[in-house]
């Protein structure tokens, strides 16, 4: 469907992971080895943090590939906590308000997968948004609507179980409509300081997530390695599928997990939804 | 805010009344004279009857006026009847699923107006919209909200008592909320066979609205009009705003009421909201 | 490099070709089988002539598969001669003026393939381009190019002398500076009445190219195909690879060879630059 | 045709002349007061510098007053140097080639006005081209040509000089063709650390250019400007019409001249073309 990474650390030009490598994010957007699709050409977006009251955003329609300016600005923009997405539509329609990240607020939120049938329930789906965030909602995909659900269910406050009641949302609405495995998704969402991953799906088989290795172990593991040698210890990327192919440098994040970047100690916890 | 125009008759090429005149409706794109907005650059659309069980679409997010390929299908496409929108957007986002004519099954919708403080009423009025409808939205303006309120109080029954009780139910949709004069709006519609064509406004102040003279009588003030005499003694248009100057050829529509052009005698009536 | 098709003969909608069958050409935007590259999402476009002095376009840049206006064209254009073509580019920029068919006067063209080292000898070729075509040129790419120097060399007169002499021009300009193997094309040109279709490659590996079965034999291989019955024997497609997997369907065209579709009896013959 | 800006100065966000002020640029991009149009929406570019090796380039074909990421970047983006201009086109292709700034390494150029009958004389302006320059060329205007005849006649040393012989040459390549007055242009160029700004005609009646008063005179004129109060005294824009209504603030640049910003004190000489 999608292709997305999420970055924390020692603040580097997008590029770095966005271009500069093999099988960077742009690879992918015209050749993923993982994906439910080879192709990710439905538009892209950035969402970076800097310092600001809300992260910056900049998204299009056009194909990662063959966007110039986002040559320019993935040179042009250093960030010490940045969101990619490419995206390849399950049907709804290429406009920019349908393209990841979404932003509320300090909030960004991007998302790989599927709600199923969702034309089916998404009435009822949007009927659970809260009043005062109803307006904020611009485009019409599955991916925006989960974050407003995740939102109106307390994301501000507790994001694991947020999305815990989100997804349990989602699971019984689609239930009470006939809809087998609703959800399928891999989430990240930050609100500038912390990032959540999310892996998770309905019948146990979620698409696919990788968390970088421990920047300690790996400088360790590669001592000349200039690169990594100029990153911070907390540095830290979850990623679609692994960018580059370095031995040791990613894991997979476990089916009904969630990794927590954070200031200090991450961590790998299980994820349940919420009934 | 826009312009637009419908046209019933002799199939022509759309270049006629979209290019190939003075104060086209392209002319309008950059150089509105009786506009809220005088440009009117974010956004065009174009939509046609040709036969089959839908009428066809082109909508484009680019300023109508530097548009080619625009330019290109006025020339190749010919049509008894199509409407056509040029957009200047109120704030929402500036994409193809906000461009007008919207499409629903036989239908076309375009309007220019808006309805007032429409962030704040959204949601009320997205809800009352009939739930087999509901999912076929695809963009966020008050005019595709408005096109699906009146199909789910029956457009394709009867129309005029359909957009009376639209504009009934936003009307009191927006006193309950305290907004002063909530509905401002030419709208145009058709089947495909008939075109309804409404001047309203709560305040009664509303946008400008003309037709054309009948044909019969404009051949006979002007005789040695070759455009004219190829024109059926059926066509009509009618515009936001006149094309060319012809003296006698416009006249305006008067506040509250609607047009409706069809095969045998056009009519002209009186039109209030239901409440 | 890039995917095109052109067809002559009975008027049909453009959609039969370019969307509704497997293997279509949009199917081949996002996964062609033979091209030098799998995707195709650089642009795409589309000619055809429907009577006037000059053929129709309709160019994007946006990726042929989620184009929805593509759709709607494709449906509502019928034709008995037009080009299509999706474009994978090879470093020039993404824009209309980029993208086939090209137009001059009654004249289209496209082309698959590439000049290499193009940026070393594109002045030298550039300036080989007739006086009074020069201003017409109004993209940066070889295919182009190539274009206004058969236009140079008299396409109007004799097409294929004319490309004979573009052709060889080219491989003397590319060997006066070095550059190995300049031409790699396959071409199809047309007056609005013939289609020349050409493969070529100075080192004599070219480009896929195909081209379909005479209807009447077709037809008596297949008498309860309906699709086939309601196309006149005059009926043929030239296409980078095979449209859907009918046997006997599509024969490729030889090494350095050149197809004609005419009025009457179509011809295959051999190709060679001019020296 | 076009309105541009060129500031110089203490580092700001690109949004402080853009977006945020009375008759921003983004505000001529709907209503130009001075401009031979008053609408400019054919696209928009921003180049700046950051301390790499050359300018970063953000180009788009829409509209200035409708795109959102521009809205984005304006907020993130920093810089003490920066060009910005907003587009109308006068018939050559919308396509980001063909918006400006225009960048060659380390340079930035951008122009209002136009060559007249650039069409009848364009082969010869482009085979006045160097050939190491001439495949850098990526779009068809007059504009980005002028740029490439005075790369080719020495920018790099003689900036002034080197427009001077551009100009010149256009000249006399116009008389030869029976053009009159081939030139009309202000013109911005700069290396990254001094800018030139030019206004010239040959007809001696050239399109409206404005540089800002000193910092010292204007921070004494208004001791209470909290704006003014946070820039260097070295700050300087040069402007097609002037940003905001501050009385004194905005000096007409006298026809055929040259303003020089730069470190120390700024000149303002006397230009003439070379014969």
């Amino acid at each position: 469907m999608c292709r997305w990474l999420a970055y924390s650390g020692s603040p580097i030009p997008l590029e770095g992971l966005l271009l500069k490598r093999d099988r960077s994010l742009i690879d992918q957007s015209l050749h993923s080895q993982l994906g439910a699709t080879t192709t990710n050409g439905d538009g892209f977006g950035v969402g970076w943090y800097d310092g600001g009251d809300q992260p910056r955003l900049y998204r299009s329609t056009h194909p990662a590939w063959n966007d110039r300016n986002l040559r320019e600005l993935a040179a042009a923009i250093r960030s010490g906590l940045f969101f990619a997405h490419i995206r390849a539509s399950t049907g709804t329609a290429i406009q920019e308000t349908n393209t990841h990240p979404f932003r509320h607020g300090r909030w960004l939120w991007m998302h790989n997968g599927m709600i199923r049938d969702f034309p089916r329930i998404r009435r009822e789906l949007v009927l659970a948004v809260d009043d005062s965030l109803f307006t904020s909602i611009e485009g019409t995909t599955d991916s925006e609507l989960m974050f407003y659900l995740a939102l109106t269910f307390g994301l501000g406050d507790d994001p694991i179980a947020a999305v815990g009641r989100m997804v349990g949302f989602v699971e019984e609405t689609g239930a009470a409509h006939g809809v087998d495995n609703p959800m399928q998704m891999t989430v990240a969402t930050t609100d500038g300081r912390t990032i959540w991953a999310f892996r998770y799906s309905t019948e146990g088989s979620s698409r696919s997530l990788y968390f970088s290795t421990r920047m300690d172990s790996l400088k360790a593991a590669y001592p000349d390695n200039e690169e990594l040698a100029e990153l911070s210890d907390e540095t830290r990327a979850v990623v679609s599928e692994p960018l580059g192919d370095l031995p040791g440098a990613w894991n997979e994040v476990p089916e009904s997990h969630v990794g927590i970047v954070k200031v200090g100690e991450d961590e790998l916890r299980t994820f349940a939804p919420a009934r």
